[in-house]
C-alpha cells in the first residue's frame, strides 16, 4: 500500500481482543490536516460520532491524528461514554504532543458497554511508539468480523508533483449495529481547503459507501473521514480538482466494494443496476428494496435464478412504475456482458433455465432492471444471505 | 371449526402437489354474499388479484363462490394469466350453476408459470362434488410452506339470533413473493351491506394482517376476502356492528398471528410494542424497522438479549425522536408481565444478563420500546430469522 507523505500509522494489540489479534490503530500527520467526516444518520449516535462531529465543527483545518479501537462501540453509553471518547483523544494528544482538539476518535464493537480505558490507554501508548508506514497493520487494527483487511490507494501526477490517496476501511457493510459497522479513513498529501475536503468527501460517498447493502441495518457508529495534510505541496484547486475527485472516488469505491465482498457470511458479490426510473433517487429506492430483500438474497445464496423475487421486490419498493415496461437481465460478473433477458412484457422470456442458473451460481452476478419511466439510474452493490450470516449474528455476543 | 349457515366448503387434491397433499379449495354460498377484498399493494399484482379487483368493482353484493389453488401464483403471466384466472372462475361457475361474475379466485405458488388448466379443471370438479362442512380440508387445501392449517371462528348471540364468522388463511407472512404468500377468506352468516362489508374488513385489517412481519417482503398475490351471506337473518347494522367488528377483529388477529407463528423457519413469536411516538403511524414505522431487521431477528433466533440491535434499528427507522427518552423493556410471553427494563437514559440498566437471556430464549417474547414523544403506539407481530429460513428460501424452486 502506498505511503502518503507526512502520514505515519500503526496497528497494535491493546488486549481488547482475547485472541491476541490487532485491535487498535493510530493515524498521525506531521502537518495540520484539512478534515471532513461523514457520519451515521442513526438517531442513536455513538459517543465517538458525537465527539467527532463536535470536534470538526470547531476545527476542520488543524486535525493531526485519528485513534481507533475495536471490540467496544462506545454506543448507548451516555455521559460516561462521551467522557471516555474525550479521554481517548486526550491520551492520544498527550503522547503525540498535540491538543485534544486536534484528535478524532473511532470505535467499533459491542453496543452498551464502556470502553476499558486502561487497555485503551495501553494501546494508544503502543500505537504512538510504533508509528511508521505499516498500513497493513493499521487496517488490521480496525477489523472486527472482517475476514480480511481493506485498503486502497490511488495517485496521480501533476506538474507541481505527485498526489497520493490511501484509505482503510472495516465492514462488514451497514450490516451490524452491534459491530459498529463501517469505519473508514482516507488520507492524502494533497493541499485541500477544509471546504474542498468536505465537498469532495460528500460527493464521493453517495455513489460508493451509500450504495452498499449487506443487510440494510445501519450502525450507530458509521464514520468516514478524509484528512488532507498538504505534504505533497500540490494545490488541488481548481486545476486538479477533477483528477483528485476521480482518485478519491476510486479509493472509496474499492473500499466500499471490499466491504460488500467481505460481508458477513457473503458468498456472492451482486451488482444491481436499476435503469429507466423517473429519477436517480427513485432508481436507488428500487435497488435498495431488491438489495435488502431476504428472499432475493437467499435465492442468490441458493444459486436459484428466482427472477420473480427481484421483480416482486421492485414492485413493493414504494416507487411507482408500470408493470408492462419492466425488463430484467442478468449476467455473470460485474457488467452487462453475455447477458440473459429473463422478463419483459409482464412475462418471463423463453430463456434457458440452465444458463440462468449457471449465471446465478457464479461468484459475481450483475442484474439490470429497467422500469421504463425515464432516465434515472442507480447501481447498488450487495451480497447474498447465507447460513453463515445467521450463525454469525445469532451468537455474536457469546 | 364452526360451520357458518349457508356456506359449504371443500379441500381436494387436484394433482398440483407432487406429494398427494390437498392443493385446492372451494368455498360456496347458497345465498348471494356481500363481499369485500383487501389486496396486495405490490405494483406487480398477480392475475387473480387483478381479476378479483375487477369482479368486486362490478359486483359486491352477489358473490357466491371462491376457488383457490396452490403451487402456481399465476403472477407475472401477462394476458394469458388473466385469461386463465377468468377461465378458473368460469369453470367453477359452470359446475355450480352460477355466473362467472359471481366467482372470485385466489392463487398461490411460484411466480412466472402458467396455471396447469387441465389439473385446475379437475380440481374444481372434485371440489364441487365434495362440498360439505370440512373446514379443515379447505384450510389444508390452501397451504404451501405452511406447516399447519390456520382456522379461526367466532360467534355471538343477538335477540334476533346467532351470528358466526369462520376464516381460513395461509402464510407464512408477507414473506415470500414467490409463494404468493398471504391468502385468507373469512365468511359470515350475518346480514351486511356491501358498504359495511368493505368498511368492517378494512377496519379489521390494519391492526391484524397489516401488523405482521415475517421478512418484510410483500407478495404479488396477497388477498383477504370477507363474504357475508345473511343466512343467519341477523341484520348487523347499526345495533350489532360493534359486536360484529369485535368478532371479526378476533378472527383476523388469530389468523394473522397463526401466520407469524408458522413463519418460514420461525422458532419464536415476538410481540413488538412501540409506545410514546408522535402518532400511531410513527410508532408502526419504528416497529416495522425493528421487525424487519435481520440483526434483531437473528439475535432472537440465537437467544441473545441483544437490546442494542433493537435500539439501533429504531434509530434508523426514519422517525425522529430523542435518544435520551428511549426505554426498552422485555418480557416472556405476549404481554408486559414480569418485565425487565434493559435500557434508559441512553444507557443499559444494571439488569441481570441471566434473566434477560432466559426471557429471550422463551418461545414467546414481548418487547416494549418507549420513545417519549407523544401518545402514538403500535403493536407488530414478528418471528425470528433462522437457518431454516435460509434453507427454505435458498432452494424453494428446486
Amino acid at each position: 500500500m502506498a505511503s502518503v507523505s507526512g502520514f505515519s500509522v500503526s496497528g497494535v494489540h491493546a488486549g481488547l481482543k482475547a485472541n491476541g489479534e490487532l485491535d487498535m490503530a493510530l493515524i498521525f500527520s506531521d502537518n495540520p490536516c484539512a478534515a471532513a467526516g461523514v457520519f451515521t444518520t442513526n438517531l442513536m449516535k455513538a459517543a465517538p460520532v458525537l465527539f467527532d462531529i463536535q470536534q470538526l465543527a470547531s476545527n476542520n483545518d488543524d486535525i493531526r491524528a485519528v485513534v481507533v479501537n475495536t471490540k467496544c462501540a462506545n454506543a448507548c453509553t451516555g455521559e460516561q461514554g462521551l467522557a471516555n471518547a474525550r479521554e481517548m483523544a486526550q491520551l492520544t494528544a498527550n503522547l503525540l504532543g498535540l491538543e485534544t482538539a486536534q484528535v478524532l476518535v473511532m470505535s467499533t464493537g459491542v453496543i452498551g458497554t464502556h470502553l476499558p480505558m486502561q487497555k485503551i490507554a495501553h494501546g494508544i501508548e503502543l500505537g504512538a511508539n510504533t508509528l511508521g508506514q505499516d498500513w497493513d497493520a493499521a487496517s488490521r487494527g480496525i477489523m472486527t468480523t472482517d475476514t480480511r483487511p481493506k485498503l486502497a490507494s490511488e495517485s496521480f501526477d501533476t506538474p507541481s508533483g505527485k498526489v497520493t490517496l490511501t484509505g482503510i476501511a472495516k465492514g462488514a457493510g451497514m450490516i451490524a449495529p452491534n459491530m459498529a459497522t463501517l469505519l473508514s479513513v482516507v488520507v492524502t498529501d494533497a493541499v485541500l481547503s477544509p471546504e474542498q475536503t468536505e465537498r469532495l468527501l460528500k460527493q464521493s460517498v453517495e455513489p460508493t459507501f451509500n450504495r452498499i447493502v449487506v443487510d440494510g441495518d445501519m450502525s450507530t457508529n458509521d464514520t468516514l473521514l478524509l484528512l488532507a495534510n498538504g505534504a505533497s505541496g500540490v494545490s488541488i484547486a481548481p486545476n486538479f480538482e477533477a483528477q483528485f475527485a476521480d482518485a478519491l472516488l476510486k479509493v472509496c469505491r474499492m473500499l466500499a466494494q471490499a466491504i460488500v465482498r467481505d460481508g458477513e457470511g457473503a458468498t456472492k458479490f451482486i451488482t444491481l443496476h436499476v435503469k429507466g426510473a423517473a429519477n436517480d433517487a427513485a432508481a436507488k429506492q428500487i435497488a435498495n428494496a431488491i438489495a435488502t430483500s431476504p428472499l432475493v438474497k437467499t435465492a442468490f445464496y441458493g444459486g436459484d435464478a428466482n427472477w420473480g423475487r427481484i421483480v416482486a421486490a421492485a414492485g413493493r419498493s414504494g416507487v411507482n412504475f408500470g408493470a408492462a415496461s419492466v425488463k430484467l437481465r442478468i449476467a455473470a460478473g460485474e457488467t452487462l456482458t453475455n447477458d440473459l433477458l429473463l422478463f419483459e412484457n409482464e412475462m418471463p422470456t423463453q430463456y434457458s433455465e440452465e444458463l440462468a442458473t449457471a449465471i446465478v451460481k457464479s461468484p459475481e452476478v450483475y442484474a439490470q432492471l429497467e422500469v421504463g419511466q425515464g432516465v434515472g439510474e442507480a447501481i447498488v452493490y450487495t451480497c447474498d444471505l447465507s447460513h453463515d450470516y445467521v450463525s454469525i449474528n445469532g451468537s455474536y455476543r457469546s
